[in-house]
């Protein structure tokens, strides 16, 4: 582990920084990522941002001429990347060659040769703010706009308990600077592609309820996205949706990954643990959020799920 | 007009204050008038708050026990009020003897004897913060809560276009006042009925796409509110979300009032003026929200609303 200070000496003295996101990225790590590769150019760095997977395309604005990748770099960085294997099954050969991770995730696995880590921040982003200061950068353009994405993606646009005065006030920072909040809002969190529209019409219709209306399920069939062309990332949202529904304590998004194996995403409401009903099936995660895979047919997996539903709600 | 200071003189000189909300009560009017109701009683007077229509359930969190009104009041106060009308029929006695109005609404129309307006604030409650302030009231406890609900409201929890970087400071006072902030944004914008969901499902399945995907409407009919039992104002939200589909300029949620006649409201995109093309239909309001009342059969309706529609786009 290093301070803000050690961190900020090495961005100092290395020329030729690489910035890896984690797989499946998100806005928090690509805003992170983009903003810190733009500090450093804006330093006379040379900086590049690459990602095991593809940038989902409501993301692109954020990283739109950050991939030229045409020097040898001398310090790869991870941003918002937890542990190794979040950097994707493509990108394992960098696993033992990072060498600063900057991150705000509690469960990081300090793999990384140096790791900066502030589980007080509430996004990945905030920690790229205090090192734009840091280093003396003016945070306006699309330094700005990438932080701010980074800030209203883990905060749910401030919604999360994770949200605190110090992410509002850098959101006031960031306006004052010119960020044109509503705007990336728009992007982020109000822009659906007709085929979403579609998909979640046809996984609406599957919504059932269990255990008087304590528990609901909604299934995410393989025929469902083909017929629909939705981009899985869109319906990222999707599990949210359940725990909104009044009484209801435990959410399951069913998704199915091939013929007989479904991943399941669970959301609780306090005090359920999720993670301690998905550990019954192999799974894990936090309290309010938690996944883990069942092999079987849907008929099957809903009723082990409900079962152990059930047992966990029984014994409270 | 009366200045900020004029405002606090004539609260620090009164003693018997009746706040009045504005009829079909949101956050920011009731979350304003309580606050302010608390902060009167604080400063050690008398006042009580009162609304034309019933306070949403979701919203009865903040008016508990301030509908106490056993005094004689001296001074009535209008609070996000713009208009007479909008204090609701069975308010309209008070219309003429509104002694202070505070608001933020550029329409405002000066009605009251004496009105504190500042368009410049995302709700007001940013100005119920300022006079909590000005009066020397320590913001904290139910306080706090009413004014975050009322900011959180009017600026969607921060995505709109008219939240400011005074709107983040304020949120950020608040959340060191120590305000719950993810479990007031769980009860305004995350918690939905058993018969909102229903009522929901049913009206999607009315979502129609007209003008090659540029228009797209919802309907809602009476027999649907009255299957599903949903709370009316549960359903506000509906119209921002056909605007949310990708190439939809201008979204229309059509609404039975009665068997022959409809209200649409209309959400748009920029540039597309939504309350021009209410004006065809006798209606108004904003560029981005508008609504207006036609008659007719649904059939009816939808056409000729995608008629005016289509002539807005023609002559573009």
């Amino acid at each position: 582990m290093i301070s803000l200070n050690e961190l900020t000496y090495m961005l100092r003295d290395g020329d030729n920084f690489l910035l890896l996101a984690h797989r499946s990225p998100d806005g928090d790590t690509l805003g992170s990522a983009a903003a810190l590769c733009r500090i450093l150019h804006k330093s006379g760095k040379h900086a590049a941002l690459t990602c095991a997977d593809p940038i989902p395309k409501m993301l692109e604005f954020l990283t739109v001429g950050l991939d030229k990748f045409d020097f040898e770099p001398d310090i790869i960085i991870a941003v918002d990347v937890a542990s190794p294997q979040l950097l994707g099954a493509a990108f394992e050969h960098y696993a033992d060659n990072v060498d600063i991770c900057i991150d705000h995730h509690k469960s990081n696995k300090l793999f990384a040769k140096n790791t900066y880590l502030d589980i007080t921040a509430a996004a990945t982003a905030e920690i790229i703010y205090d090192i734009a200061i840091a280093l003396n950068v003016d945070i306006c353009g699309k330094i700005a706009e990438a932080i701010y994405t980074g800030v209203v993606t883990d905060t749910g646009c401030f919604r999360f308990p994770n949200t605190s005065d110090r992410s509002h006030r850098i959101a006031a920072e960031l306006m004052v600077a010119g960020v044109d909040a509503a705007d990336i809002n728009d992007r982020i969190f109000n822009t659906k592609s007709r085929a979403c529209i579609e998909a979640e019409l046809m996984i609406m219709d599957t919504l059932e309820f269990y255990l008087d209306g304590k528990a609901a399920s909604i299934t995410i069939s393989l025929d469902t996205v083909e017929r629909s062309g939705v981009e899985m990332s869109e319906l990222d949202s999707m599990p949210n949706f359940l725990r909104q529904i009044e009484g209801v304590l435990v959410g399951a998004s069913i998704k199915q990954s091939d013929d007989n194996q479904y991943r399941v995403s669970l959301r609780t409401r306090s005090p359920i643990d999720a993670s301690a009903i998905c550990a019954k099936f192999g799974g894990g995660g936090h309290a309010g959020a938690a996944g883990c895979v069942i092999d079987g047919d849907e008929t099957h997996v809903k009723a082990a799920l409900v079962k152990e539903i059930e047992n966990y709600l029984a014994a409270l």
